[in-house]
């Protein structure tokens, strides 16, 4: 297998450092729009970076890509960018013949009248039309293998073929205790990521009903994280496990809930309530005379780099999926869970926690593609696979996961 | 009396306004930065314009405000501006020889090491320091002469001098029920000052300490306001009162809190907590390159101009004294008041009610000083003239002041 990775940012960058101790592959291409980024991700390898090469790339430039897919004779594409680069790079991927792979969905768009009840294009929509061609092409697309969506999904077909006969719900809940040192308030991810999947409608799913949209931070819940995280505030946000789970397991309802927390819910909805979270250029005075910026640009400029926080960050964050059903004629409720101690990822890998748990789970779906464990084609969720080789290669990574009975 | 008003926004133009009914004066120059907004305000006035005349003027440009005096011949220099150019118009004023009237005094900084314990440079300190040069020539500087300080600064000696034999507490409380149709968050008044204000250090003076600062936020308390405006929650907040009232009335205690309510606190918190109350710019990306903003200007450029909401609020917004004592051996407590209802100073004047209550008094001052009702030399308070003339002129002027025993 040989891999170009596209984007060296703080997920990329882990990708690098997890992949490297791994044999699976032949070659990886560590490809960034900032040349810079790319070689320091290599260098850090040092000794064990003999197989990564660093490139510049611009994701947006489909010919770029393939070019690049070309010359490195890749036969995977790995996407490590913001959701905005997922088509180009999708789309450069199916012209290459290369199996793509990629940790978030294309973007939804709100329904134009009512946006609060009714699902405009979801997330995934564009990725998803797309899929007779790569069926046609007996080429594979495995979209959304981060951890959520990702792992997420793994949990709920896991939990679907091994725990229950019948399921009511199943419910994405993330949560963590991290804290930051020095800072008041310090997301330990994207700001512009979080606005965008905190305030865009959330999405939930019921059988009889289809997909349809809420208000923002709704049904909210106090949900008790494992390994000494506790209660957390959780609420409905968009995200794609909605999306994903219902295509190929068979649930009542399935939601995803994010532990914001009271305070940074309602950070969130003050920034909204200012427009403050508008990406819509506004005109300032500026020494030089009015200048034109986007208020969110402005909110993520006022806050420190998610991915340079590490160091002085402590505590765990978790992802996981509720499930809610019943087996041999009883009700049960299960949490199967994945927990990282930032400090032990800070030790063995250099990486925040949140940023190594996004990144641990497309490389081991890449060594379980490179091994054939893993195999298909069209445009497929994680879900999709079986969920036993997947969870049991995790625990091999050293990041075992976990089954609370509720 | 011939007056140089600096300074056509919402106060200036109010001021205007309520001036050309009233025959004290010989001749008002309205200058601002900005010619078209002082030819508005007058163009506005019609037929009740003769005296007024529009300027354009720089009010950081010392000799060019000196200039505009000596050429209209003003003996006066009405200051309507923000508090950053308090001082370069108070020194213009003084170089002059005219007679200085502002609503707002020079700034604080805080104190380097004990922000939150003791004051650093305080509000007025820097006016204060020159109150003998003032003195010394027989001129007069009027300063703190709005509603708040101002109008609350002269309740609070009308309450020494009529009401009270020994006074423990003097607290100025200001609140409103004031909301802006179309618009969930619209502050009646500008984010900028109210940012200034909210996020300094409170000051608080105390006879046997003198005057200390606390956090922000501090002491709050549910005020329940007169009127049909009802309860509000109320903080401690920086404002010119406490240094005020002190240097001309007894009193053993001496705050300022502010009817914020707690929506507007909770978003002031978190402007502060994500550092969008900053006023020292940041790089952000923009679409020719990155550009550098004050992220406290990005927020006012994302909220509507309060000076045009005018039409479309409602409610009453009032300033007021709060004074607890002994008079006649017994316990006392009143609250000295002034409603102003946004529906009748729309009709009346055409000007919301917030900046029509802040402009009525510069006004009613100038009026005592032009009879000579109310005369003085060096740098004096409002506090430091007899109360009872100007409570009376502003019942006069159709607005009159409330009484309430508590």
């Amino acid at each position: 297998m040989r891999v170009l990775l596209v984007g060296a940012g703080g997920v990329g960058t882990a990708v690098t450092r997890i992949a490297a101790r791994r044999p699976f592959f032949e070659h990886m291409v560590v490809a960034d729009h900032d040349p810079a980024r790319a070689e320091a991700a290599v260098t850090a390898l040092g000794a064990d970076g003999a197989r990564f090469r660093a490139e510049r790339v611009d994701a947006a430039d489909e010919d770029g890509v393939g070019a690049l897919l070309e010359r490195h004779r890749c036969d995977v594409l790995l996407n490590a960018t913001d959701p905005r680069f997922v088509m180009p790079l999708f789309r450069a991927a199916r012209d290459a013949g290369a199996t793509y792979v990629d940790m978030a969905m294309s973007l939804s768009r709100p329904h134009a009248e009512r946006p609060y009840e009714e699902c405009g294009v979801k997330l995934g929509d564009e990725q998803f039309a797309q899929a007779g061609a790569w069926e046609k092409a007996g080429a594979l697309a495995l979209v959304g293998m981060g951890v959520e969506p990702g792992l997420s999904d793994v949990f709920a077909r896991y939990a679907a073929d091994e725990l229950f006969d019948v399921i009511e719900e199943i419910g994405v809940r993330d949560g963590a205790n991290l804290t930051v040192d020095g800072h008041d308030f310090a997301p330990s991810f994207s700001i512009w990521t979080t606005i965008e999947e905190c305030l865009n409608p959330p999405v939930v799913y019921e059988a009889d009903r289809g997909w349809f949209t809420t208000a923002p931070f709704s049904e909210p819940e106090v949900f008790d994280f494992p390994e000494g995280i506790g209660p957390v505030e959780c609420v409905n946000v968009e995200h794609e496990e909605v999306l994903l789970v219902p295509r190929w397991v068979d649930a009542r309802r399935v939601t995803f809930k994010y532990g914001l927390g009271r305070e940074f819910i309602d950070t969130l909805r003050t920034l909204h309530l200012l427009g403050l979270d508008r990406t819509e250029p506004v005109t300032v005075p500026g020494p030089g005379g009015p200048v034109r910026v986007s208020p969110r640009d402005v909110v993520a400029a006022c806050l420190p780099d998610p991915a340079a926080l590490g160091e002085r960050m402590h505590g765990k964050t978790c992802a996981g999926t509720w499930v809610r059903g019943v087996k041999d004629g009883a009700p049960r409720e299960v949490y199967l869970y994945h927990v990282v101690d930032n400090q032990w990822s800070m030790t063995e890998y250099g990486c925040q926690a949140v940023v190594w748990q996004t990144a641990v789970n497309p490389v081991v779906a890449l060594e379980l593609l490179a091994t054939g464990a893993w195999s298909g084609t069209g445009v497929l969720g994680p879900e999709a696979f079986p969920a036993g080789p997947f969870l049991d290669l995790l625990t091999a990574y050293g990041s075992p996961w976990g089954l609370r009975e509720q």
